[in-house]
C-alpha cells in the first residue's frame, strides 16, 4: 500500500512517500488558491492510496481565523485526493473528517513525536527547527509537551524562529548598534553568509527580491544597520552574531526544559539540525541526529504521519 | 516667492508649501517607478518657484545601495520640478546639484534642526516620532547628534520604531508569551485598539490586506501570538503593552540624552506626538508640543526645508 505523508505548512508544503521527500516553498499568503492544483500534482505523480495530513497552516494571515484555515486546507486535500485521507489532531488521533477544526490546529509535531514513542524512543526533547520555528518537545514515556501553540510559546516548547525566514532583529535585535525594524534581512543571508547553507537551500524569497549570492546577502544584512556591503568583515561578524544568539536561545531552551522534565538528551531534525547540535552541546545534553536513523529527518513530521497511516 | 518643502522618505512623501501640507503614503519599495510622477503631480498643482529637498529613501531596498537611491530620487526631482531646486545635505548645507550622494543621506532631521536653531531654540532634544521612526537630536546652540544613522542608532539618537509600520515584536519581544516573528500585526494595529490613531491615520498598508478595522486589527495582534481574536480584554492588554513600552524606550533614549548634554528640555512633533509627550514626562523633562507653534508639526521636515529655502 502506498501512503503519502502531507505537512502543509504556512510557508511550505512537505509530502514524504516511502523514502522519498519534497520540500516546496508555497507561501500560503500568497499562494492560497493554488493549493489544491498544487496538491493535485502531488496526487498525480504518486497516486497514492492513503494520505496522512497534518496541518500548520491556519495561522497564516490569508485566513480570517484558524478555523477558517483548517477549513480551506483539509476542503483542498479533499479535492486534490482521491485516496483514504487521515488528518492528525493535537491529541494524536487520526480522523477521516475534520469535525471540530479547533483540533487540528498545529499537529505536525505530533505525528513526530507519536511515530518517536511508537519507534521506541524514551525521555529526550524531540527537537525540529524549520525555516520559520523551532519545536522543543519533552518526550518521556508520553508527550509533556502542551496541545497548542500560545501554551507552547509560553513553555519555551516552541521558538518562533528558524533557520530562513526570521527578520534577523527578532533574534538579534541589537548587534554593535540595535537593529532597524525593517524586513531588509532574514535568517537565511546570516546562514548564507556563515557558510551553514548554500544558495540551492534558501527556499523561500528574498525580503528585497534580488538574488540569493553572498554579495546579496551582505548587502541585505547592511541595510538592518543602516549601512552599504561595504564592509566584509563587520558584516561577516554581524552574520556569525545572528547564529550564536539563535544558538543560545534555543540552548536556553532546551537547558529549561532538560531541567524541568529530568531529560539529558535531544533527539533533532530539520533543516536547522546544524543549530540544534550546538545548543544541545553548549549544556551538555547528549544529541542525537534523527538524520542518522531517519533518511526524511528534514521534513519529518511528513515522514512521521505517512509511517502512522501506513500501520492504521 | 512660494516655495515648496519635500521630505522624500522610504515611506511617506511629505510636501509643505506655505501652511498647506500632506503627508502621502508611498512606498518607496513598491513604487519607486511612480516618483516621478507622482512629484510632478505636487509639481502641477502648485507650481513652485523654488523646492527645498530632503530625502531618506535611499535605505530602501528597491536600491541596490543608498547612493543609487539617492541619485534615484534626486533625478525623480529633477525631472519633475522646473523649479529652482535646494537640496539639503548632512552638515545642513543647501545645494542645486549633488555632487557627492553620501553627503545626502538622511537629511530630513537635519532640516528640522537648523530651522529651530535659527528660530532661536536652545537646549532642547528635538524629538520627530513618525510612522517609521523616531529622531531624538540633543541641540544646545548647535547640532550634537551623529550625523550618519548608522552612529545615531549606536548613540540612541535614532528609534527605529514608529507609531504606524513597526512590527509589534520589535517593540514588544515578549508580552505573556514571546511574540511570533511573522509580520502579522503593526503599531498602528495596536494604537487603533488603544484608541490613540483612528481609521483614517492608519495610512500605511495593513499587514494582512484586509480593513482597518478595531476588529480586524485585533485578529492581527491576536495572531502574533497565535490566537484568534476571541478575548477582547486580553488583546487590549497586549495593544497597550506595545504603546507601554515603545513609551518607556522612547523615555529611555532621552533620559540619557538629557543626561549627557545637560538638557531638561523636549520639543517634539511628527504624528507621534502622543508617545513623545508621555517619554518625556517619564522622567519629568520639560516637553514642549511643537505642534503649539507650528501648524505643520506632523511633517516638520517638509516645513522646515521650505522655511530655510526661503531664506536662502
Amino acid at each position: 500500500m502506498v501512503t503519502l505523508g502531507l505537512d502543509i505548512g504556512g510557508a511550505n508544503l512537505k509530502f514524504a512517500i516511502q523514502d522519498y521527500g519534497e520540500i516546496i516553498y508555497f507561501p500560503m499568503w500568497k499562494k492560497a488558491r493554488d493549493l489544491e492544483n498544487e496538491l493535485r500534482r502531488i496526487s498525480e505523480r504518486f497516486n497514492p492510496e492513503r494520505v496522512g495530513v497534518v496541518i500548520t497552516a491556519e495561522l497564516s494571515d490569508c485566513f480570517s481565523c484558524r478555523n477558517d484555515g483548517i477549513i480551506f486546507v483539509s476542503d483542498a486535500v479533499k479535492k486534490a485526493f482521491s485516496s483514504e485521507l487521515f488528518f492528525m489532531d493535537i491529541k494524536g488521533k487520526l480522523s477521516k473528517n475534520i469535525d471540530e477544526p479547533k483540533l487540528f490546529y498545529a499537529s505536525n509535531w505530533i505525528a513526530s513525536s507519536e511515530f518517536l514513542l511508537m519507534e521506541g524512543w524514551r525521555n529526550f526533547i524531540f527537537a525540529d527547527m524549520g525555516s520559520t520555528t523551532t519545536d522543543l518537545i519533552p518526550i518521556t514515556n508520553r508527550i509533556k509537551a502542551a496541545r497548542t501553540d500560545h501554551e507552547r510559546l509560553k513553555r519555551g516548547e516552541l521558538l518562533y524562529f528558524g533557520i530562513l525566514r526570521t527578520p534577523i532583529f527578532y533574534v538579534l535585535p541589537k548587534f554593535d548598534v540595535p537593529l532597524t525594524s525593517e524586513y531588509f534581512a532574514i535568517t537565511a543571508d546570516a546562514f548564507i553568509v556563515t557558510g551553514d547553507i548554500g544558495i540551492k537551500e534558501y527556499t523561500c524569497d528574498t525580503p528585497d527580491g534580488r538574488e540569493k549570492s553572498l554579495k546579496e546577502c551582505m548587502t541585505r544584512l547592511a541595510r538592518s544597520v543602516c549601512l552599504d556591503a561595504d564592509d566584509e568583515k563587520y558584516l561577516t561578524e554581524l552574520a556569525h552574531a545572528v547564529k550564536e544568539k539563535m544558538v543560545e536561545r534555543v540552548a536556553e531552551a532546551m537547558k529549561e526544559l532538560s531541567e524541568k522534565h529530568d531529560i539529558e538528551k535531544v533527539v533533532g531534525c530539520g533543516i536547522g539540525e546544524f543549530i540544534l547540535e550546538k545548543a544541545a552541546e553548549m549544556h551538555e545534553l547528549e544529541y542525537i541526529p534523527l538524520s542518522e536513523h531517519y533518511k526524511l529527518a528534514k521534513l519529518f513530521p511528513a515522514y512521521a504521519i505517512a509511517k502512522l497511516v501506513e500501520l492504521e
